[in-house]
């Protein structure tokens, strides 16, 4: 018996769940690569949300850069005649699917010149003595507000230690917060600063809604600084 | 080793996510036909949308019609007791798995006459000289609206090298739409009509909602004219 | 070729679906236990409920009891450094994973007292002849209202037989219901009393929602009574 080989697929889209669009990508998959696992990472990203030319440039800046780059336009690989509206169906699943068993990458297209390729400019801290100037990258379905901070930033600030900071937003009154490891330290009801579960910095409230409490929005500039310092 | 062997089992209902009826259909199935992945094609259908009673009709109309039909009834498929509002669970899933593993059609349960079964009578559009009226078949997650046409009925009514269309509806002064191939020929907020991903003709705006910007919901009756044509 | 193993894993949250977090417990997962189907059994519990805390007691009592508990610690399992805030990821589904694939329970970590473990008290109704007194327990997607007893309850009430039953709320005058065993018994936008598919008592409208009809939420209490009992 041959063996039954399909590497995992993740799959993330702005197709939503409402529609047969995921439906039919899996379809699509399951014919070429039905021995592929596919993961639904999510299918929620905002319709048509600019920020997704060049998303995968954050994958590949965290590999260590790009390599290679193809055209996906094999006729062996795309699904023909190929739709206006549809390229998830008749470009990236079959694709995708092609890879997963073992197609080579040069028999998916044409090679086309890295960088010529689409990447995104992440939004850095600015990090200053007892300061970290940062900005809000997302807010999450508990109203956890991720900011664009690394632990690290904190540490090049020399804040690591502080029990307390002051998150400064445009417009309020600065706000006092703990840092917490967990949300079990935190009293329910009271805001605090953790490193997420992607190293990130966050600001959370036990049993509540960081982003109502601290009236913060994606891409909301968001200070943090030692309590007292003007 | 046996080999391990189940055909995908495509999965519609309007059971939603936000209960676990889906899950349990998962879980039936994964009983019976361990090696079938199952594709969530969708969950979103409204519930109880009376549509629904005939909607297998489209796929055998589209596979050349019906030949043999049988009641899922056989003691060794159907999950008993039955209950009296989860027939997902106790008859549809486990007749899909094992018709899935191999189980043949006739083990399913006894004959029925096909042309007993309930079928759609999908609108047709109504073509003439230089006019097709058509109905709103559907309006997607982006706004997009889908018509009851096809490509082939702009062709019949010498519409299909237009570059302008009027597309006229109930109480609304004509808008001009132009033909458009793709997303990418469409300035950001005009409207078009295109040959979507299923071959139908659909009307959208770029980066907006075209049901939206036309007022158009499903059942609306939509025609598509030359412009000046009164 | 070495068998490929993997027990299916169900998979209950309160993650939702518009962030990433049930896609990357399905990649820890396919990492671990690549052979095993991950079935959701839903996602939309409400962030953060409570009841939560025991719902394993649930399924444990059915099957007979706690027999051995353990600590998800070892360090072979677990995905170190564990987050503060995403133990899914780094404690549970890494568990899950191991035990699919065959991994003994000792090996998971240290035992735990399995009394020290929290559980559910179910509420149970109070049974009198001519009445059943009972809690809501949940509402689903159609409306339909799910009740804390079970057909043995109205059995024990003596209320079996009775075609018409009266149910009572808090501050409503009660409303007569049938007795119904399955939808097509009831007549569109009647009420019915019926046995749910999991054996629970349930309020029901035809093509509508009982919960609206009734003015009925989680938690409210419930009589059924013998019509003209007072």
């Amino acid at each position: 018996m041959a063996e039954r080989y399909g590497r995992p697929i993740v799959f993330l889209s702005d197709y939503g769940l409402a529609d047969e669009f995921v439906g039919i990508c899996h379809a699509v998959i399951a014919r070429i690569a039905p021995h592929s696992s596919v993961i639904d990472l999510s299918h929620a990203i905002t319709p048509q949300d600019v920020l997704d030319n060049g998303l995968l440039s954050l994958a590949w800046a965290r590999e260590g850069g790009l390599v290679h780059a193809r055209e996906i336009s094999s006729p062996g690989v795309i699904l023909e005649p190929v739709s206006a509206t549809f390229h998830g169906r008749d470009i990236f699943a079959p694709a995708a699917a092609h890879l997963a068993v073992g197609t080579a990458l040069g028999e998916i297209g044409p090679p086309i010149d890295p960088s010529s390729l689409v990447s995104i400019a992440w939004p850095s801290p600015n990090v200053e003595p007892s300061l970290v100037e940062t900005e809000v990258l997302g807010v999450d379905r508990f109203g956890n507000v991720q900011l664009s901070g690394l632990r690290e930033d904190l540490e090049r600030a020399g804040l690591a230690d502080s029990e307390r900071l002051e998150v400064v937003t445009r417009g309020r009154t600065p706000t006092a917060v703990r840092r917490a490891s967990t949300f079990g330290e935190v009293t329910e009801g009271e805001a605090a600063l953790i490193v997420d579960s992607s190293g990130s910095l966050a600001l959370v409230v036990n049993r509540g809604s960081a982003a109502e409490v601290l009236g913060l929005a994606t891409g909301d500039p968001v200070s943090l600084r030692r309590p007292g310092v003007p």
